[in-house]
């Protein structure tokens, strides 16, 4: 896992995924009292950075693969069903009953065929592992993957570059965080090309797994595996592959309440115009309604698959 | 009113304004039956691609400028009391009394100094022109100004440059229009950039006046002024200067219902994670629910500033 295998990843991607805004809004500054500057990943096709990964572990695979299975509730479904169609493969997406709806519609769209089951009662990774095998699909984990890691480093290799047109010398780099695939690889990319921007991760309170594990120097698990509205980022432990390189490259982690998520996406659709999903905006979040930060953060928004009831109630009521 | 000048404003416009990310979902053009790419202006700052003209006419003004004076319901003016606050000089912008809140509001938080008029009792361009005369203040028209087009027109650069990169060798290209300045802007562009990409007028039903004017070959007025929730682009006539660029460069003009732009709104929402207003959500309206285009289309999403009720509205209802 390297900064190589980001820069190659870049390549096999060009022309396949959006290369996304950093976006500012000095309205949205006043209420922070910093400069914040998003990177709009919510823009990205399928509606989160997932596409990346999901796209570079596909286009890595030996030619001839018969297709692919992956494990999601939602944003890694997308982007690997997307990948697998886009490569001419089929895909096998297990996704939890209890998904979003509009995750489960969307990766069907995308041409997944979708495998439900019940969380409570089934075991996700023997059905992956049965079906892998009977059909010879190739598993596209949805973080502890070299290409997977080294897609989502993209997002980084990116950022780099558009701060430095930006004059953004050094900055936080804020990252939603679930099993660290993203953050990790913006790590690795930010090290290789603009050491002074720091990478934190973001996290719902009460799921704040990496944040612990980094200030504990272990990978230690979440209490709970749900209860927050951030469906995306909801995972037991940090990865076994993510973890030791935010151990050794990230900044201290950061949490918000579901409450401060849910905020972060009205002021993004008043001020950004942007659409985003709650797990997507708790970097935002933090930038907003975090005190230890510096004057300048940039965040990542990393998705907006987000269901029209829920976005409503972000909205104001009619007065 | 050429080429040249586009060019010279986009220099004047860099590191000022976002270059907006050209975007593309299969799944909306699946609903079209066309491919339909998205040049996402809602994503510049102030919210509509009026940061541009404004932008570009007030770094044009002569060193010394005392202040400048507008005219808007809403995205001009925002536009221009960025611009002039961005230049160190102070803006009045004359608002009609029932325009948009948000857009009021956000006026004023760009600095801009708001003094609100009765559209029923009181004649706007006297107001103007008094407190120009008094202050000694510039007035920056919405569209009938070379500068204000060649901001306007650095959309159609960009366009041309994102189309060749995507492989798009021809297209119509779909532009909400008012009086004419956003889309005489990228006529002009795409004529000196690619010529293949063919502009076309988008406008709400019954304020349709460019689309008969184009095809009566004569500036035709609407027969009323007020009556869409398109607030964004419903002007009397088309430009005296715009016109004529229209005239020479434009295909025929397209108009589709309130409804149908609130369609493409929710649509927007639900599979581009972009926040439109009705106005600038016309083009995308034109390009999913017109016949008579190719199988490409490019289509400029103008402006996203929309109150948060309406867009509740848009939205489906909890089932």
């Amino acid at each position: 896992m390297n900064i190589g295998m980001i820069r190659a990843a870049a390549q096999r991607l060009r022309g396949h995924v959006v290369q996304t805004p950093l976006l500012n809004a000095p309205l949205l500054d006043r209420i922070a009292g910093r400069r914040i500057f998003v990177k709009a990943e919510s823009l990205q096709v399928t509606g989160s950075f997932k596409a990346r990964g999901g796209w570079a572990a596909v286009s890595a695979l030996p030619p001839g693969t018969a297709g692919v299975i992956a494990m999601s509730s939602g944003n890694h479904a997308q982007g690997v069903a997307r990948a697998a169609a886009g490569h001419g493969i089929p895909a096998v997406i297990l996704m939890p009953q209890d998904a979003p709806q509009v995750k489960i519609a969307n990766t069907r769209a995308w041409g997944g065929e979708v495998v439900l089951y019940n969380r409570a009662t089934e075991d996700r990774d023997a059905i992956a592992a049965r079906i892998a095998d009977e059909r010879s699909f190739a598993l596209i984990p949805p973080y502890d993957h070299p290409e997977v890691i080294a897609g989502q480093g993209t997002v980084g290799l990116e950022i780099a570059a558009q701060a430095r047109e930006a004059g953004i010398a050094s900055a936080d780099v804020l990252v939603p965080c679930g099993g660290g695939g993203l953050s990790s690889g913006i790590a690795l990319a930010l090290q290789a090309e603009a050491p002074l921007l720091r990478p934190r991760s973001a996290e719902p309170a009460g799921f704040d797994d990496m944040a612990r594990s980094l200030s504990a120097g272990e990978r230690l698990r979440n209490p709970q595996l749900s209860g927050s509205v951030c469906d995306a980022i909801l995972t037991p432990i940090p990865g076994r592959m993510t973890f030791p390189i935010l151990a050794e490259l990230a900044g201290p982690g950061l949490s918000v309440t579901d409450a401060e998520a849910l905020e972060a996406m009205t002021l993004a659709f008043r001020h950004l115009r942007l659409v985003l999903e709650p797990g997507g905006a708790v970097a935002l979040a933090a930038a907003l309604f975090r005190g230890d930060l510096p004057d300048q953060v940039i965040c990542v928004a990393s998705g907006g698959n987000v269901s029209e009831d829920l976005f409503r109630s972000c909205l104001s009521a009619p007065t």
